[in-house]
């Protein structure tokens, strides 16, 4: 028997067509269907193996959708939500793929016909490219999937959408929608300023001798620039607070440097590796 | 026929190892002779094929040597080069590989009986892990080495170096030592400190939700930070002003996001994305 019925995916690009060809390998839903604008990407989608079909209008596919993961660009997670809970059946699990919390979840609570079937996720998983060429069916392979329920939100689709996501080979954790932004804003959205800056502040003539130090650290700068924006936007609060400090750490550098002080750029460089070794890869 | 005799690696860590196995799979050399003062990683570096035999003495092994490449830190690399010198052969070529090069270069010129048989270089290559046990043959394969001979420089001994170099794998451009330092503190000194400060400012309680991204970005900040303190002193006037100009960059980026200038903010992040893709990898 099949863990679902008809998994709607809203939104065909690199996370949610991975999503998909995840599903449709382990055989997971008797269908999976795309939603999205552009037909020639989602005939891409088919041909790929991220869905069984696709439609470019949301009602008449959801009379039979049991699960719908909303994986459009955050800015329009809230619409799209309110959109599939207008028209889905009224047992129909409802999350989304979005790389911030908040605002969505704090939007959709404030509507209770919506907030009982919905829970938010997060899959800590990417890649510097986007669009569904770029998907892969292992991509959450072992990747961490945050949920943020509320104090409001019901338990069994819960467990459900915990079982979903592990059920794709992802690990689970909890946070409050509030916690998660203020981490991811540390571990993701100020990592996309710092090296979007790093390689904009590289002057073109001197890219012939940029080695793998600098690719490596610029790479995430190559994402797609109006996901980031609104990514950025949504958890602005919390990036602000994440640069100043990025900031002061390099007041600090600067000092050391400009004083010669090499014993207090020695620790600087030591707590920098110590944090960087206690993640290992 | 060798293209040469005995190759001297004085300093067989990361790099010197790599040169030294390089050397040797591609017999170019009859004999590679490690110096350093730790025997068992200098036993270490003969089991894995780095070099022949060591000494930890510069003069005995200095007789037959026509090539030694001092490969030790930055702050140390106008020492050992005086070192060699005193001792080797009339005609042998001697070169580095340090990180930086206007400090070693200019002190080497101003010693005539050194500086004519004397030239820098800088391979592009590295990782953040260091030792000869991450040493590896193909490190230097494809890669960029920066020579950087002055209007003091003799010519047969510039052709003798490129001609190394390019037997390694590597490809080769020549530059004057200060727009060397002036494009590596962009290129690769900034990128140390950013990945340093990215990570030393990303609370503990906040890295079980690091992802590759993260992980990319602070790569090299794992790198041996005695090694950096020295390289980020040696060229501390070029890495100030680098440094300086990202600071700007992160300064706009703070007032796009709190003036909610979503086109200028897309717009910071278009630039540092087109750096980016020139870029590849």
């Amino acid at each position: 028997m099949k863990l679902w019925n008809s998994v709607v995916i809203y939104g065909v690009g690199l996370i949610g067509g991975s999503i998909g060809m995840a599903i449709r390998q382990r055989g997971l839903a008797k269908e999976v269907i795309g939603v999205g604008r552009n037909p020639s990407s989602l005939d891409l989608a088919i041909e790929l193996g991220a869905i069984d079909r696709y439609s470019v209008e949301i009602e008449p596919i959801l009379d039979s959708a049991d699960l719908v993961v909303v994986a459009t660009p955050v800015g329009q997670i809230v619409d799209h939500i309110r959109q599939v809970r207008e028209v889905c059946r009224s047992d129909c699990l409802i999350t989304d793929a979005g790389s911030t919390k908040t605002q969505i979840v704090r939007q959709i609570e404030q509507q209770p016909e919506i907030n009982g079937c919905y829970i938010g996720s997060h899959p800590l998983a990417g890649s510097e490219q986007s669009g569904v060429a770029a998907a892969s069916h292992d991509l959450l392979s072992d990747r961490l999937v945050v949920l943020t329920p509320t104090e409001s939100s019901p338990s069994e689709p819960l467990t459900a959408l915990q079982n979903f996501w592990q059920s794709l080979g992802a690990r689970v954790q909890l946070m409050s929608p509030e916690d998660h932004d203020e981490a991811l804003a540390q571990t993701s959205h100020l990592t996309h300023i710092v090296a979007s800056s790093l390689a904009a502040s590289t002057p073109e003539a001197c890219l012939p001798l940029a080695a793998t130090g600098w690719e490596d650290t610029t790479r995430v700068a190559a994402g797609d620039v109006n996901l980031w924006a609104e990514i950025l936007m949504q958890n602005r609060g919390q990036v602000q607070l994440a640069l100043q400090k990025f900031q002061q750490q390099l007041i600090d550098f600067n000092r050391a440097i400009n004083d010669s002080d090499m014993g207090r750029l020695r620790h600087l460089l030591t707590t920098g590796k110590q944090r960087r070794d206690s993640v290992g890869n």
